[in-house]
């Protein structure tokens, strides 16, 4: 056998923790073959490429339309490219456009691993009902990952 | 002209106010060709169809699990149905399953109408970002399809 | 809220029991709004319609490509209209062809309900991952019908 | 003529003998330019990974569902970036996950290559009726792909 | 034969002359079985819709931006729905949401008519290259109507 | 069973022979619910539809251009409803049409049902080999109709 | 991270200024991993690419149908390998392949940048509603895909 | 610009004079970045795959079945992947294959060129509607490609 598939994992959800860091040195340190996406991860860089880019409006809905459609020409040309999104969901925030993310993800027929804690399994019981694998910490989407590229 | 086509209108989202009534009794009185769907509305119900239809599991997570499912049998059936997809987001709760309906209904290219209070604009500028229109009444909601479908 | 939706259910698999017989009871007693579609169910004529129609071939293979073929033509269209499709195994034979209709329906999407006996558990977990509910009896089919289909 | 696509085959099905090495062999006698995919093809491992790295449920069924969904991971990549599908059916156990595999590559229209006992012939009717070859013998299938990679 | 087919036509482009009529009269004379759809055509009911539903900006841009969405949720739905799309071009005004639906509809399959003076032809090449016929005048696109429906 | 369902099948090519009247009068007689199309089957209309509709050219690839197209508009809206289609092959003539027609049918996952005699049968041969039945008569259709749409 | 994807940009419309050098310029500067592509920007070569390599007709509808055709097989390519298209339009010409361009970006899901000024907002309001930003100089489409492509 | 696209051509059709030699020749003294692709040319290794791979049939109609699945494993693979398809009909010979591959390639949406002579204009008209470009001689297709890929 010759294996020789990079996949395409993007991480999408919160950014207030170092969960990225962890899943990518945990997949270096498996040398697994993958090509890890994220979305800007810079709050304010996010928050402000619309008007960075494109001037004031002195309207913040409309600021925030403007950013919001930048990220997501980054985003959803990831989406599209990827073979698996992983979806993470951290204890504060609304956090839709993570949720928003999934349901763009599963309407495509991407694998879908969300990693959240167990408290926000209600609230997530719709997303992980299109979701192939549920988990709990970074390591546990590493070890996923390095099952599904590396045996065989 | 002769536009007898019925518009199929899926209003996804917050179950504890009387939104949708408000839509249902304001498309009546318009006299809309519409067909009104939604998720089923019964908080319990919905919560429970799982262990209702398939038996208890001792874990909340199946639980929940096999109920998001039997969920997204009709939701899904729906939101594939819909030409227009209103998305209502209220103060309480997170929500997720709105967000995922609306990112699931974007991928497939459904036209998205969002309703909800300002104080949600910027936490939701992901879902505006993919939406037609952006509304905080239900009678806004009435307005426009009232516009899209008998004007002309 | 006006469901005038009729739901359209294919009934795949198993055909030496009445389980169709019971969920079409079923759905009728609860007065559900729905389409049920099946595969040719009489044994005999599915695997001779490519003779009766055709002509012999002197050769097992092609008579049975010739039949599978024809017996195609219907199952798929049932298939892509469908928006349930229940799979059913029963205890005895291969089966193969409800297991390729499931991969079938959820490549397209199909939301999918699978009717089997626990022993049958180990060996149907790729069907079962791909499906939106895991029955024992038809009649948990029915229940789950009536609660997608009517409430609300 | 200057044909240097490389075709990606994916090796579904059986896992108790050595069929998908004898394809590799002969493919690598022939010098063709493939890349060849296969699900985890350690029974164990396979069995599993759900529980490797998602931890323990007490109860088998459950169990199974966390192994076949990340499988589905490795096995749904696979399939979307397949030129060729090729579907083993060995002697014994029931092997749906391979007649599952075949229905979601026909979906998908996926050129599919069976491999099997002419004994079973009859039973895996309509999962040759859209096949493009029907084989008993690995050598078999690397003929195959040898006329369609080299020739011309 | 039983062609009880109701064709769906969406008459997109000008709104300043009666060619919409001049076709609704010939197809009504002619008895063809059509569904002719068309976007809003009062232009200042057009141009209004986003702040006669959502309110005022105080800025021209985001005005507009409102009431383009809300008619998409007309256009799209009808061009999706749509077996033919017939463009008109007038003499004045920059049209582009004439070019607009025809690239979308070609996008998509649909079947195009173009309709515009000689005048127009080099400058409509492109949106021509993608028709699948080129009139002059309504009452030819009558004809092919009445041609491509009644005939055989 | 309630099927309910009214097949839509296309009878694509040859126009000089009454093989789809003979189809036609037997499916009336076995009371099949379904909707029959077809092309143009006046040959010198579906010729001249073009400059009758259009205006002559004075160069005869374009007027065959014009007419080939406005034919398209029909054809492709019938084969794009279609469950079926059955592609007919005279003695005579090109018949690229028809060939034409189920290629196009093929790449939408159509169900194929092939119409000639034998003397045809290698040079059709990869037009059968995309087929679900190769027939010889127009009864055969028949009866493969009868079989698919009432047995169950 | 190990963002090693090179996006593909298709550059449409306006062919009489500089604009696209100025975002080759933009990119390169930045170091940007893009694809640059464009039409054929001379204007002669692309009005008379149909005859160049078809012959005159004496009859400029079809040479100009000719040429279209030639276009479009470029066009639509690039729109199809595309991450984002950015359309610009200039202050002359009717610009309808543009347009036209955008609406065929839009059905298929591409990221749509617009490039042009603000005396032109009124007429292009349907074309920036299916936009993920809307810029007045080339230097904003640098500064946006900068952001998009390497924050994070 | 930086333009490094490798254009990927499926040469489709006749196999009995050396117009595809023609092509590579003219594509390799033009320098253009395309990758050539072709069924296989061999008549007899085409005619006879089946039975070489699968053995004799003693029954020529599926001897020919067998044989004509094969060669779509390998044409349909380079369908999918390519940009143009060009498609040649020589004097002789029924070609329904070509013709089925420009149906094919039509409803996938992929760039036709057709290559023919004259007096198969008529014949072929339905065929030219579906094209992009009609050319007489391979030395035209160079032509084409060179523009399209080399312009700008």
């Amino acid at each position: 056998m010759s294996h020789t598939k990079i996949w395409k994992i993007y991480l999408s959800g919160e950014i207030h923790t170092d969960w990225r860091k962890q899943i990518a040195d945990g997949v270096e340190r498996a040398g697994l073959s993958v090509e890890l996406m994220a979305p800007v991860t810079d709050h304010n860089a996010s928050d402000n490429c619309g008007i960075d880019a494109l001037g004031l409006e002195g309207n913040s809905f409309w600021e925030d339309h403007k950013s919001a459609k930048i990220n997501a020409i980054r985003t959803r040309a990831m989406i599209v490219k990827a073979d698996v999104v992983v979806v993470r969901f951290g204890p504060n925030y609304r956090q839709w456009n993570a949720a928003f993310d999934a349901g763009f993800a599963a309407a495509l027929g991407k694998s879908i691993v969300t990693l959240h804690d167990t408290d926000l399994d209600h609230a997530l019981k719709e997303v992980n009902a299109a979701a192939l694998a549920s988990t709990r910490e970074p390591d546990q989407v590493v070890r996923i990952l390095q099952y599904v590229i590396t045996q065989g």
